[in-house]
This record gives structure tokens, C-alpha cells and sequence, in this order.
């Protein structure tokens, strides 16, 4: 019997991967990333205020808000605004993107500002989390590099590059960057963020079915290791254009 | 001494106007509009479903809703969804939409179900609304074809196109579609919604400096009512596209 | 065939127009405004602080809230209290108030103070906010004679009345001051915010049914003036008393 | 030395009361109550639903919701509305009225539909929840005779009538019906609602300074017995005219 | 016929009181009070901050919190916090709480920090207010003992002691120290608040059925007394541990 | 240099884990589950009716809420029930027990019945989402046991166990079951959760300061598999007690 995915990709292939910089004008990084059918538009703003925990500190901050457009999927979901709040899954995403990025940061090199990087999904087809840390990174650089051009800041306070994707067991088989259809499908599904130097920033593995045996993760981290690597030759191929 | 616009543009001429159809996948219409640097996406969700008050009537419901992503603008808003409450700005604008939307169909043609339009605003420039209302007015034409190929109903439910511009008086002279340096500094701000019989849907005139006159208005009126037929053709042209 | 209003009034004639001042002991200003069966009860407050966006520029600030009672209205609605949140038409009205009384005062002559303008609507026969907006200056002048006769400001920072009505297309025939019975039944419906140098502050026009036709709007301008100028005459009367 | 109440009143005596019935048009009863200088609109309102608790049931529901307008106070208050929510007294306030107009009416009789008594402060001067019972109760009467004379309801649900009247410890005098300056600066505090049987209803009392004694309570109960056998009489006075 | 209680419990006697002090480990004071089947945590949290109204005059703040787990009761009841909103009972069952431990405490003493009882109801069955008010009473002599260990405060800021009990009439017997059983099928329910001065800090009583006489009223106050004098007792014997 | 943790503990140690069951009287399932200083009361209900997205397909559910009391932490935070939303945090978590409970439970076999588990903090001193959820594993075999006893159900509903702990590298050393003075100072944080068949529920890493890697992810997972066996024990010892 031969296994195969919904899109005919490889058990170890990413989607097409696109890494669109400046795609808006005002925000200091604006990064439209695809995966696939998956597009997020990433924007890293630049405020001369820290929150108030931080205030005096002269410590800088790194934070994420996250949304999807209402007819970004298959049926239209409510928008959070007019409901009135935003749900568990939205502010679960959205401190993941921010923990992550921090990350990759010196805050004391940033000084007392924050950048916060919206993450707004402007169509879906699954791995919406992991496109939106990939492009955030690149915005926030973009940001940075503005900071650094216009003498705000001394020295670059990044250290290191962010990417994730998605691995899961898709129809028993462990398969890189699930897209809609197997996310839908699958059995376990892992959101793996690295940064690279090869080490790990976040693990979040959820068994939607059975419960997943430690060869099948084992498994699933080669891949994404591989994919993430994949990743930051994009994210530098993106950085490099002029 | 010469007038002149920041943007160098005669008084009577619009900004460059796109209107890209099928900009995401999943709705039913999804138009990607420009009004110069204000870029609108428009998607247009069909539901087989009606608000309460009308439930069992046979009649169908347009409605509106109108976002602004945080970092479209100069300085980054708050999320609405994050203050939890979406501001009066927003309120007001989604009214005005789904109301002028709503003159244009014959809502027993369309059946007990909703289709609503939703614009999120990706990069302002000024003109947010009126570019919102040419290009969901696009978005709505595709999803009533859809419905109709698909059989879901019999004929046609709407009849008459609409569309709207901006027109304000400007350092004395009344000028067509104004940007965002005109907007903030302007002393009248008009936003007209015509529909193509030459009839006015919604007229909202604000004197934000002095008051303005009679002549003034009519003015305005023409100017108007010339952008107006010119956003009809552009609406037509991409219509008129596979 | 000859045409009749519900309430048997000619065409170009205003509702009863009462305006009773000191309606209540502890504001600035208080003014109980009739416009036939619509009454609303309009508070000038006095506070000595200004919001945020404008604190410590030495300029003063005028707003305006918006409310109306459960029963003010033929079938009670919710309290907008216990809902939690103001509805998009009260929001858009407490705009306008606020909007249209900024325009007939020098904020810098009032100083770093605000006059908050409650309009709290009893009972409501159509045209609340017209009312609304022809009492409340009338607080607001109260309010202000209060501040110059205490010395707190210098100079009288008003210049020039403000005062609204709404005209409309019922049964094909341009009428001024639409009452309940009218407005829930007719073609077109505008508002329109007039100063007493016969400048139009504001003007919003809705086709709710066919679209309005210009000769139509010049029509029900002409009345709108002629109407205004009666109130402006109505506030004159009222201020003239003890 | 001579003990004298801020107002000059016998420590036995009620502000001047006014009931004004049919002060509004659109609600089935309509009560502007006044003690001294605190004056409540009282509607009632009849739906023909009641909550989901008693849906099915065959028995009605009585409620209440209360609110100050803004300037109903000595300063403004922010409105509830535009907070976003009612405040803890607001809540407390509308729980008691509804509680107390409960208290003497027959819910089968009145038949599974809803009387809803919103009081709403025009103008405050101590003692506004109490006035709002008193008041409530001819709405409510008007309501129900309404209702019977339309036919919907065979016999009254009506049995007794309801008042209230606040008591107080003012510099150690026991004093009725507290004002605002008494009210502000008094050691006890208490509301007495009773019913024209002579019976208890609810009884409030709060130590705003020294506890109070047992004999104290003793006398305020006196006073306020004496009181509100007054305001059952003013009660009836006003339902007896047309 | 002789007359019984759900308890068997004489009519004048409470249930186990059982009062813990340092239930759990990180509050000033945490005080686990039982009385019968309702279970109360109390803790009492000092913080170096007053409220703004009290900003800079020297003076301290006491105030309270009050929940039920969700399933402290028979049936689940909704979490407040995923409502999104207290309501009307709760937030007037701790302000009773804050008022009435204010009314024991010199808040000049107190200095400028503020103390608030948390009352945490984990398992209810009658008279939740009252246990919280007996159990947060011991829960701040706690707490300000430990500030004045710590030599925060220089004399102790609390005269007196404060406890809380129901009395109700039951099948037509007045009752002491109500339980679920009795409190939701009784005719009077009255909460007591005194002080050991044997002064009365609050009376709430309220006819659930049939409105209550003078001699009922007289019969329940002396049931309250007694049995708050037994709850200071209990204060009394729970301080006197190590 | 020898390795220490603040406890003392080996690094390969649980803290004292207690399970007391029955610790509430009204809910079908009660437990108060220790690791240590944190102590959390679990509570299964039982209720006939299932949400929206299930209704009619004859299918069980069984969710979670979280919260922690306002003083179960070192200082007070704010109730969430008072600001008017639960946090990130607070969501992000009780999906995650929700999350976990539903791997053990064949919801056909529950039928259209919701079992919600309510995991409050008494007292907090790390790992409360794992202790939550191995106690809230507890509460659920009572509840369902209950069930079955009843006959409500016809076949056990559960399949296996499930169980949680965190692990984390501290100060460069792996260590099992971090407490507060470890997770607050601790370089990577990771929550497991395992069945009793050896397989992986949920995994969820965090690097706190460095990123970790890959060797000391494989020593977190041996750690985590060795606290989490000895949970199933504690869970065995305490289900098989009366």
C-alpha cells in the first residue's frame, strides 16, 4: 500500500514557501508570508513605550497580537471584535508568538520600546502559527535594522534567527508542514520552534487521536528540523533583497 | 498663486484605482481594492441563515462589518478585539455600508440567507469607507453570480450598482477623493453613495473647519457625481474580467 | 389628489418647539427641549480636566453622550446599561451632538476644562437627535454664562449658534421635521446641523427607500434652513428669559 | 441647645411628595415621583415573555432596572452605559425594587408576561431608592389596571400596596426621610419598605458610624412606620384622579 | 403539633462553627471558616497601595471579594470570570462584607495600604455572607497583628470585633443560623452584622414570603444577638491558638 | 561543585503528592490534589445537555475551567471575575485539561452528557496545570463511576489514565516536578502529559533563557515518563480507598 498526502508533497517537503517584505508602508517591517494557501501579514511596530511593568527599567519589550480575518477559512467565523473578546485559541497563539520571538532578542540592547508584531491571517489552509513566528522574524529584523539605520539604537540587539512549522502523524505516516486537510485529519500535531543554532524554543505536541509513541516523535522532530532549516534559507533570501 | 494638492493631482481626478477580484480563496466574492495607498480587502460570505428578526420571512439580509488591521495606519491603533469593543468610528462605517449595500438588492430575491460583507482595511490612506463600498459592491456581485450558477436562486436580486467617493474642500477648494494629507487637513469632508441611475444612497457632510455654503456643496456635488461614474466603469472593467 | 400629513401639518411646518431651562438643579446647564412629542432632557457639565490627547495644551474640550430611556420608545428596549455597551446608533449620534457644538466654540478660550453634553431622551416621537443638538447648545450657552459670570474664563469662547432638523421625502413630497410616523415610513431621511451664518455644519442624507434625486435634496434643503432659522428664533426666546 | 435638620423639617416629617402620573406617553404606567428635591421616572412596562426560568409555567414576572442620569448628581457621574457596565448600588438598587414590587402582586394572575418597572433618576437629592418603590407602585398599579381593562387579565394580581421611606441617625437624633445632606453625614442609614398591612417588606440598616443601639432601632422603625402610612396615602390620592 | 427543623436543631441553636486559621500558606491571614456545611475561605491580603480616592491623605483602605466555586452548590453554577461579569448578588454580598469589617478598623492607624478579604465560598449551604463575614473578621486580626510584628504599624488600628449570623422565620418559627435547607423554603431572612459592643453594623431582613410583624422582627433580633455572641466566642477561642 | 535544589529534593523526586477525594460534598466527583505547597480542588459535574456544536448526535463532552483563587500566589492578582475576563494564561491552561481528559473518554459511550472539571488554586507553588490534571483525572472516575452505579451509563466510558508533571532544566540540571523557586528561575519548562499506556497526550516546552537541545530534551522525556508512573500509582492508591 502506498501512502499518500492530500497535495501529493513528499512526507518531508514544506509547502512553497514566499516571503514578501515591505507589502504595507507605514509599520516599520511588513512581511506578507505564505505557506502554501496559508498567508499571514506580519507588521512590526515601533513604540517609545514599555509596558508598565518594565517602565524605568530601560529594558525593551517584544509582543504579538494575533487575528484572523473572518472569512480567512472555510466557513466565516465571528469577528473577535464585535463579539467582544478574543478566544482561547487566539490569545494561546499570540503569547506563543511573542515568548518566541523574545527569544531572539537582547532587551537591554533594544532600550525602552516595545515592537509588537500583528499577525493577521488573511487566508488559511493550516500551520497559520507557525508562517506567522517564520514571518515575524523577518519583520521584526526589518524593524530593527530601521532602528539601528536611523541611530536609535547602538548595537543589534538580535542574536539569532526564529523559524517554525508544524510536524504531525498524518494517516500513521510522520509528514512536514500540515496543511489544512491533514491538520484536520491527523493524529498528533506538533508546532516546533527553533532558532539557528539548532536549539529548541518551544514544543507544543498534542495527540489528537492516540496517544504518540516516543519513536514516532523522535520521528517528527527530524523533520522539523529539516524543514526549519529550509525555513532560514528563506528568511535570508527574503532579508537579502535589497 | 497656484493651488496645489500634496499628491500634485488636479482637483477633479481620482486616485488610481485597482480592484483585484479573487484575492483569497474561501469567500464567495473577495475583492482586494485600491484607492491609491488605501488598500481594502472585501469578501463577501454567504450564510443560509438570517438574524432573528427576520426569521421565516423568505427575506434575505446584506450586512457589513469594517476593520482596520492595528499597523494600516501612521502609528499603530489598538486591536479592537484586544480593548474588546469596537470603537464608534467602526460602528459608524459598518452602518453606512451594509446600508448602502442593502439599496442595491432585492433582499426576497436573495432568499432567507445573509450574505455579509466584511472590509478590513490593510494599508489607509484616507477614504477608507468609500473605498470599502466600491469594492464590496464588487464583492457582492460575485457572490449573488455564484449563488445564481450554483441555482440557489432563480433571478437576479440586484439591480443597480453602487459606489462612493470622498470630496472635501481643501485650502478653499472643494477637490475629488481625498488622501490622507487632504483628510487631515481639510475643511469640509464629504462621502457620497450614488447608485448608477445618478440617484444619492448616503450623503454625510461634516464641516471640520468652518461651515460650508450652498455653493460650496453643489460644488462638491458635481465633483462627486464625475468620480462616481468613473468608479462605476472601473468596477464594470474588473467585472467584465474571467 | 391631495396629500396630508399624519399629524396634519403643512409640509414646511415645525413640530411645537418648547425649550425649558433649569429642568434640573445641580448642572451648569439644563435644558428640556420639546419637539413635539420627542423630548429630551440635555445637561451641560462642567469639569475642570480635558482628556489625554489634549492635556496640558491649554485647550478646552466639548463632548456629548447619548441615551435613551427603556421606555422612551413605543416598545421598551434594553437598557444599553445592562447590555453592556452602547449600540452603534447611540455611538453615532453622541459623535454628531459632540461634533456639531465643537464647531460653534474656541477651545482655546474655554481653556483646559470640558462641558460634557448628556442628552437623555424621555420620550422619543422621531427626531431625537435634532432636538437633542438644538437643546444642547442651549445648555452649553447656559453653562458657559456661568463660567464667564464666576470668572473663570475671560472671554466668551461661542461664536455663533447651532441648531438642527431633519427633513425628509415622505409619500414623494419633501417635509420638514419628520415625527415618528413619518420617519418609519418614508423614502428619504436627513439631518441636517446648520450655524446661525447659514453655514452648513453637517449634513447626512439615507435614501431608506429609492434613491433621492438632486432636485430633491435642493428641495428639502430650502426647508431645512427655513426651519433651522425658527429654532435658532425658539433658542434666542428661551435665552431671553430669567 | 436646639437640634435643626439641614432642611429645617421636624425630624418626624417627609419632604413634600409628588406622584405625576402619565408624565410619558408610550409606557402602560408612567410615574414621575418626587420627594423634595429627588425626582425618579417610574414606567412600567408589560411584555407579553417572561424569563426563561418560568417559561411554561403560567406565572408572570415583575422586575425592575434603575439608573442616574449623569447629572443627576452633584457631580457628573459616568454613565453606565458608556462604562460598559452597572455599578454594584446600581445592581443592588435594581434587585431591590424588583424584590419589594413582588412582594404584593399574585403571579398566576398576572399570567405568563413580564412588568418591568424601570426608575430612572432625574434628578437625585437622598433618598432615590425609596422614592423609585413608591413611585414603581403606581406604575405598576396603572399597568395592571391597564391590563385589566383590556381584557387580558381577569382579576387583579394586586394585592396590597408597597412604600418605602428612609430613616437615619442625623448628630443622634433619629430623623425621617434623609436628604442629601443629612444623608452624607449620618451615623445610621436605613430603608424601610413596608406594606399597607402594616407588614415588614425589607429592612436595611447600615452603620455608617457608630453601630447602632437597639433603641435607636426602635425609634427609627416608629418614624418610618408614620412615614410611609403618609406616603400610602399620597399614593392613593394620586390614583384616584383621572 | 410540634415543630421541627431539617436539622433537628433547636430553634436558637447554630450549627459547628469551626474557624482554621492558616489554611493556606502565602496570605496575612487565611482563615478556613466552617459553619455546619458551608465552607468559607477567607484570606486578607495587605498591599502598599490605597485606592485613588484616598491617594495621598494617609489613610488606609479595608475591602472585600467575594465567589462561590462553581460547584460549591448543588447544582453548577456559571464561573463569574467566564461570564465575564459579577453579578448583582455577588458584588452586593462583598461590598456588605467591606463595609461591615470597616466599620472596626481606624483607618488612620491603618496608614496608607490597603487589606482586602478574598471570600471564597467552597462549599455552600446556607449563610455563605455571614460565615464570610465571621471568618474574614479573624482573617484580618491576622493580618494586622503581622504588620504590627513587623513594626509596620504602630498601634493596633482595630477596636472591636465583628460577626455575622441569619435568623429567619421558618414554617412560621423564628429560626437561628439558617441552612440551605430552611433558607429556600423560609418566609423572613435576615442577616445581623454587630460588634462586640453589642451594637448593630448592619440589618438586612427580607420577606421571601408573607411580609413580617414588629413582634416577629423583635423575636429574630434576639436570636441574632445570642447567637452572635457565641461567634465571638468561637473568634475569640480560634485567636487564642498559636 | 555539587548540585542543589532549593528543596533539597533529588533531581529525579516528586514532591509529596496527596489525593484527597470526596473534599466537597456536592459535586458527582471532588478531589484536592497536593504536589507540594500547591494545592488545587478538582471538581467533576455531571449535566445533561451538551454544547451547541454536539447537540443531537448522542455524543458526550467533557471540558475544563481553571482558575487560581486571588491569594493563591505569593502577592494578590486580580479577580478574574472582577476585571471581567479570564487571562491568556487562565484559557491557554484549561484548554489544555480539557484538552487531556478527553483523551481518556470514548464520548459515545458517555452520551449526550457534559462532564465540566473545575480545577481552582487554593495555594500555589508550581505545577498547578499538572497537578490539575492528575487530579482532575480523579474527580472524573468518581463522576463517571457514579454514573455508571446510577445506571446512567451502560459501559465505562474510560479508557486508561492520564497524568501530568513538569520537567525542566535548572541551573544546567534536568530535574522532575519543578516547584515555584525552580520554575521562576529555571531555563526550560516543560509540561507532559502521558497515559497509562506509555504514550504521549501533550507535550509542551518552553525555553525560559536559553534555547535547549536536543540531549536534554531526550533527558526531560526520561525524567517525565519516571514522576509520571508514580502519579498513576498515587491516582491507583487514592481510587482504590472507599
Amino acid at each position: 500500500m502506498t501512502f499518500s498526502r492530500p497535495s501529493g508533497r513528499p512526507a518531508d517537503q514544506l509547502r512553497t514557501v514566499t516571503i514578501e517584505r515591505s507589502f504595507t508602508r507605514h509599520a516599520e517591517g511588513s512581511v506578507l508570508v505564505s505557506f502554501g494557501g496559508t498567508r499571514v501579514l506580519c507588521t512590526a511596530s515601533v513604540e517609545n513605550r514599555v509596558p508598565g511593568f518594565l517602565r524605568g527599567k530601560g529594558e525593551g519589550w517584544v509582543t504579538a497580537e494575533y487575528g484572523m480575518l473572518p472569512r480567512s477559512t472555510h466557513t466565516r467565523s465571528d469577528r473577535e471584535a464585535a463579539r467582544g473578546k478574543q478566544g482561547g485559541r487566539t490569545l494561546e497563539i499570540q503569547r506563543l508568538i511573542g515568548r518566541t520571538l523574545r527569544a531572539c532578542i537582547d532587551r537591554n540592547a533594544l532600550g525602552e520600546r516595545t515592537i509588537t508584531l500583528d499577525c493577521d491571517v488573511l487566508q488559511a489552509d493550516g500551520g497559520t502559527r507557525t508562517a506567522a513566528i517564520t514571518g515575524a522574524y523577518v519583520a521584526l529584523v526589518d524593524a530593527v535594522n530601521l532602528l539601528m539605520k536611523r541611530g536609535d539604537i547602538k548595537r543589534n540587539p538580535l542574536f539569532g534567527a526564529v523559524a517554525a512549522v508544524s510536524v504531525g502523524v498524518y494517516k500513521g505516516q510522520p509528514v512536514l508542514d500540515l496543511d489544512y486537510a491533514e491538520d484536520s485529519d491527523c493524529d498528533t500535531d506538533m508546532n516546533v520552534v527553533m532558532n539557528d543554532g539548532g536549539g529548541f524554543i518551544e514544543l507544543q505536541g498534542t495527540a489528537e487521536g492516540h496517544a504518540f509513541r516516543r519513536d514516532e516523535l523522535d520521528a517528527l522532530l527530524v523533520l522539523a528540523e529539516k524543514g526549519i532549516r529550509e525555513l532560514f534559507d528563506a528568511q535570508q533570501a527574503a532579508l537579502a533583497q535589497a
